[in-house]
């Protein structure tokens, strides 16, 4: 194992770290050959999910490190109690399943509170366009609750590079302002897969999506200029996922 | 007018603060009478944002501040150039109008993207519960975008003092786990209002609310434990848009 030092995350570093004991175990149970290290404070050690975290390292043989400032330096600002160092690690989405595509998200936040929605929701890929959040960033990872590590992503350069990977038989809705009304479009059929595509939080989508596929709305008073992203995916994927299989 | 200074918000002010034009002319629009003061830096003057700013105080006899070091006192962490400080004020709730209900919530960032989403599917009535986030708060207005100044709202010391405010046509839905599937709930009919319930970010609901109205619940997998708040708020308010009107 390559040695490192626990210090705060940049996005160019090789590995990320999850913050608290809930996506910790989460990160243990899908992905526990990428943990490098989990440490602990050491008023923690005897609580459950100390205990649960330390059960595990021993299981898959990972190096448990009892250090209050370590855990200081990584995450200054919150009062963590366990955090994993873990390696990144790079995916193909299911090119045979449903996936949300979303283009240029910007807040960390947000990615993490739509992961942690679609897998509520059974959806497993997603489709992330440049520029975009760092999905392993810490606060990407907690705010998805550790559902990040049950995902499938990939990034793209471009939303023409992502669909140059899919086949015939995909669906493409992008959602934007201007686009028909959700309830009333046709819905995939038979084995046709679906991509659910949304735009940045303050920019929405470009226009040339209006030639992308079916261009849905999700409609409402014109009082509130767009609905907050997170809303729009919940919104969006709860209506797909209702009205097919 | 009363004197008062510009610093940091607290709870017990009487008056609390916008921060950005945006949401201040939102305020302009929806209470006018309530603006105490405009402060905008001096590197905004002439802006779009504070050039309406400006307009709109004028019209309202409005003292306007140019004051770089109050809009960083008030709001250290952003670069925020307009804010307006305005005198808080109660409500009433409209009781022959559809209403949400939030049972505690706790995070005004949640509070203020609710309110967003409440005024945009036409709810302009909100129920709240206390203990709960104060909806005057400058994060609440900022994150609701102003949306907070479109809506009613009242606060209870219980579910039951609320209640008994409410008359006899009124259906009650509290979101919960366990609750029957949202697809198969009975929606109103004829005069009848409805509230839908929601608890705290990370309680939900107490047992007690299975006694309550028809209890739902938004159906997902069980690998997420809970939607998060916003979400199932999001989603409950657009199924009952959709099927009443």
């Amino acid at each position: 194992m390559e040695d490192f030092r626990l210090k705060p995350y940049k996005k160019d570093f090789t590995y990320s770290y999850t913050l608290g004991a809930f996506p910790s175990i989460e990160l243990f149970e899908c992905h526990p050959f990428s943990v490098l290290r989990v440490v602990i404070s050491d008023n923690s050690v005897g609580s459950e999910g100390a205990e649960k975290l330390t059960g595990l390292a021993n299981e898959y043989n990972v190096p448990i490190i009892i250090d209050n400032k370590a855990l200081s330096r990584v995450s200054p600002k919150d009062n963590v109690h366990a955090i994993c160092a873990f390696n990144k690690y790079t995916q193909k989405l299911d090119y045979n399943k449903n996936h949300v595509c979303l283009v240029s998200p910007s807040d960390m936040g947000n990615l993490g509170t739509i992961l942690r929605t679609l897998t509520a929701f059974g959806i497993f890929d997603v489709a992330l366009i440049q520029p975009a959040a760092d999905i392993f960033d810490p606060k990407t990872v907690r705010a998805s609750m550790g559902a990040v590590f049950r995902m499938r992503f990939e990034y793209f350069n471009s939303f023409e590079e992502y669909q140059s990977n899919c086949n015939k038989n995909r669906k493409f809705y992008p959602f934007m302002l201007g686009g028909s009304n959700l309830e009333k479009a046709e819905m995939p059929v038979g084995n046709e897969n679906y991509t659910l595509v949304f735009g940045n939080e303050s920019r929405g989508l470009p226009n040339a999506f209006f030639r992308v596929g079916q261009p849905v709305e999700i409609v409402h008073l014109k009082t509130v200029d767009s609905l907050n992203l997170t809303i729009a995916v919940g919104i969006g994927i709860y209506h797909f996922v209702k009205h097919t299989d």
